[in-house]
C-alpha cells in the first residue's frame, strides 16, 4: 500500500506538506503541489477526493439508505450492502449507510445537506413515502425494490413470482399436496406494506390455486422465537401438512428448531423450504436448509449500477427482476405417506431429497 | 427558487425564526418546527444545509466506521450500530455507516471530504493505522475498542478479563476440569492484531493457568462450518474435554451442531458456553446457547456518547470497560462423569444446569 509518506520521500516534501494539500488545511505553491502529484500518480496514489469533488461539484459518494432500526440488518442485508460497496469502489464511489427511518422524516434532512449523489433505496414499500422525499430533494435515486406503480423508476428487484412457483413446483414434483406457507407479518407496522412480504403472499396464493392446492398461510415475524411458535400452531391447526414454505430468514431457522422439538424428523416427516435465504443462515440449522437462495450478491451489485448510471449520464439501466434460485440442502423430501388423490404427481412416492 | 422568506410566509412566522431553525442559533418550539417543515416540505425548499455546515463547520452527523468488507457484519454488530445510531439521534445527531477498510485508505478519503463532525471507530486493532488518519485529518475521535496502549484516547470496550474469568469460573464451579477454547484465528490476516481475538485469548490463558487448568486452544474463524470443523477436531484430539468456550457467534452455532451430529448430547456430554453472543444467535440452536452477553447496546450507546462530549466541550467521558454478563441457556450443566482431582469443587458431581 502507498502511503502519505511514500509519496513524501519521492516529492522531495514533508508529510505534513503532503497533508496541508490532501487536506486543504494549508496552502502549498503550485510548484510543490506538482511534485506531489506527480508522485501520487507515479507511485499509484489515489487522488485527491477533496480537490476532486470541489471541482466538480461532486462527492462520489453515494448513500444506500436502510431502515436499521425498524428492520433487522441480517445476514440477507448484509448481502445486499456489500455487494452494493464494492460495486460502488470499482465505479470509485463510497457507499455509506444511512439508517434512516421509512417514513422519509430523517431521509429529508440527510439529503438537505447535499453530501451524497445519489442514493440507492432499501426496504421498498409498496406506496413508499421516500420516493417524494427524494424527488422534492432533487436527488437521483434507484430502488432495490419497488412500489406499486414502478414504472418511471430506477429499480431492481427479486422476481417473487418466479422464485415462489418455481419453490411450489419443486415441493409439488416430490408428491407435496398439502402445503403452508409462514408468511411475514403485514400487521406490524414496521413492515406496513413491505414490497416483498406483500408480493410473495400475492404470488403464494396465486401458485396455490393454480396448483389446485389448500391454501394456509401463517403470519409470522422473523424471529427464531416467531419461527417456533407458528410452526406449533401450524401443527395444531393443520397436522395434514407434508411440506411448510417459510419466507423469513430467522423465522425459518425457528420452524426447523421447533418441529425438532416437537419430535418431528425434518424431512422425514416434514419438509421445509426457506423462500429469500442465503448460504450462512441456512448452514445454522441441522440438516441445513434447502433453499430459495436470495439474489442478494446480484442486486446489490445491479442497484448501485442503475444508480451509477444516472450520476455518469450513461443509458439507464432498465429494471431487472432476479429471481431467487432453488439451493438444495437437506430439508426437502417427498412425504412420507403420500395421500393418494386426484392429480397427485406420479413421484409422490419415491424419496427424493433436494 | 423558493426562499427563506416564502417559508416564513407560508409557515406564518418571522424569517428570523426560520433562520434560527436552520442555522440552529436559537431553540424554537417543537411546533414551529413543524410548522417550518411542513411549509419547506411544501414548498419543495432545500434545507440549505451545506450553508450551515460551512458557517457552523459542523454537519451533525458522525460516522462509525466499520470494515463491513472484511469482517462480518453480524447479529452482534448490528446491535452496536443501531444503539449508536439511536444514541447519536437522541443527542440531534445523525450516525451513518462508512464502510472502509481497515487500513485507513478508504476512511482518509472520506475524511478529506471534511462532511461529518466525527468518528466512532469499531473493530479495533492493536497496532491500528486508522487512528493516526483520524489524528491528521483532525477529526475527533472515540474507539469501541482500544490498541495497545489506549491511554490519552477516548475508548470504551469490553472487559475480556472479567468476562473470561467469569465464564471460565462458571464452568469451574459446576465441576469442569478439562476445558477448551476455541478461540479467533489470528493468522487470518483481515483480523490482523484484532482486538477483541487477542485480548480473550490471552485473558483465557491465563485464568485456565490460575485455575490450574490445562490449556486447550482451538483456533477459528466465525462461520458457523469453522466451528463444526473446530469442534471435530477437539473431541478427536482432547476427548478428555468436558467443556468448550466459543469466542465467536456464528463459530458457536457450528460447535454445537456439531458435536450433536457426532452423537454427543449437549449439554449431557459436553457443556458448551459461547463467550461474546447475542440472545438473537444463541436462540438459533438447540438446546439455546448459555452465553456471556455481548454488552453491544452498551458500548454502542457509549461510544457514541464519548465522541458527542467531545463535539459538545462537554465533560470528556473516562474510558468504559463493560465485562460481558453470563446469560444462562440450556448448553451448560455438570460434567457427566466428573474427574475427581485435588481441588476439584464440592459441587462438581450436581447436575447445575445454567
Amino acid at each position: 500500500m502507498v502511503t502519505m509518506k511514500d509519496v513524501a520521500q519521492r516529492a522531495g516534501v514533508s508529510i505534513a506538506t503532503v497533508s496541508f494539500l490532501l487536506n486543504d488545511t494549508k496552502p502549498v505553491t503550485a510548484a510543490t503541489r506538482a511534485r506531489i502529484e506527480q508522485a501520487m500518480l507515479d507511485l499509484g496514489y489515489r487522488r485527491n477526493m477533496v480537490a476532486r469533488a470541489l471541482a466538480s461539484r461532486r462527492t462520489h459518494i453515494i448513500a444506500m439508505a436502510y431502515p436499521a432500526l425498524e428492520h433487522r440488518f441480517g445476514m440477507s442485508t448484509s448481502e445486499f450492502f456489500t455487494s452494493a460497496a464494492e460495486a460502488a469502489r470499482k465505479e470509485d464511489y463510497h457507499l455509506v449507510l444511512w439508517p434512516v427511518g421509512n417514513d422519509g422524516v430523517e431521509l429529508r434532512e440527510l439529503l438537505g445537506q447535499g453530501l451524497v449523489d445519489g442514493v440507492v433505496l432499501m426496504e421498498v414499500q409498496l406506496d413508499d413515502p421516500r420516493i417524494d422525499v427524494l424527488r422534492q430533494a432533487a436527488t437521483p435515486f434507484a430502488l432495490i425494490g419497488r412500489t406499486t406503480e414502478p414504472a418511471g423508476l430506477s429499480h431492481v428487484d427479486i422476481d417473487f413470482d418466479t422464485t415462489v412457483e418455481d419453490a411450489v413446483r419443486h415441493l409439488y414434483e416430490r408428491g407435496h399436496r398439502q402445503l403452508a406457507l409462514i408468511s411475514g407479518d403485514l400487521d406490524d407496522p414496521r413492515f406496513h406494506e413491505y414490497g416483498p412480504w406483500v408480493r410473495v403472499d400475492a404470488a403464494y396464493r396465486r401458485v396455490a390455486a393454480e396448483y389446485g392446492l389448500p391454501v394456509v398461510v401463517l403470519p409470522c415475524s422473523d424471529t427464531t422465537s416467531a419461527g417456533k411458535a407458528a410452526v406449533e400452531r401450524l401443527l395444531a391447526e393443520h397436522p395434514e401438512t407434508t411440506a411448510v414454505l417459510v419466507l423469513n430468514e430467522y423465522a425459518a431457522i425457528g420452524v426447523v428448531s421447533g418441529l425438532k422439538r416437537a419430535g418431528y424428523d425434518v424431512p422425514g416427516d416434514l419438509s421445509v423450504l426457506a423462500l429469500l435465504m442465503v448460504p450462512e443462515t441456512a448452514a445454522m440449522t441441522d440438516p441445513e436448509l434447502t433453499m430459495m437462495r436470495t439474489p442478494g450478491p446480484e442486486l446489490g451489485q445491479l442497484g448501485t449500477e442503475a444508480l451509477i448510471r444516472q450520476l455518469e449520464d450513461a443509458d439507464p439501466l432498465p429494471p431487472q427482476l432476479v429471481p431467487a434460485k432453488l439451493l438444495p440442502g437437506a430439508t426437502v423430501a417427498a412425504p412420507r405417506a403420500p395421500r393418494p388423490k386426484a392429480g397427485a404427481g406420479r413421484r409422490g412416492a419415491r424419496k427424493a431429497r433436494s
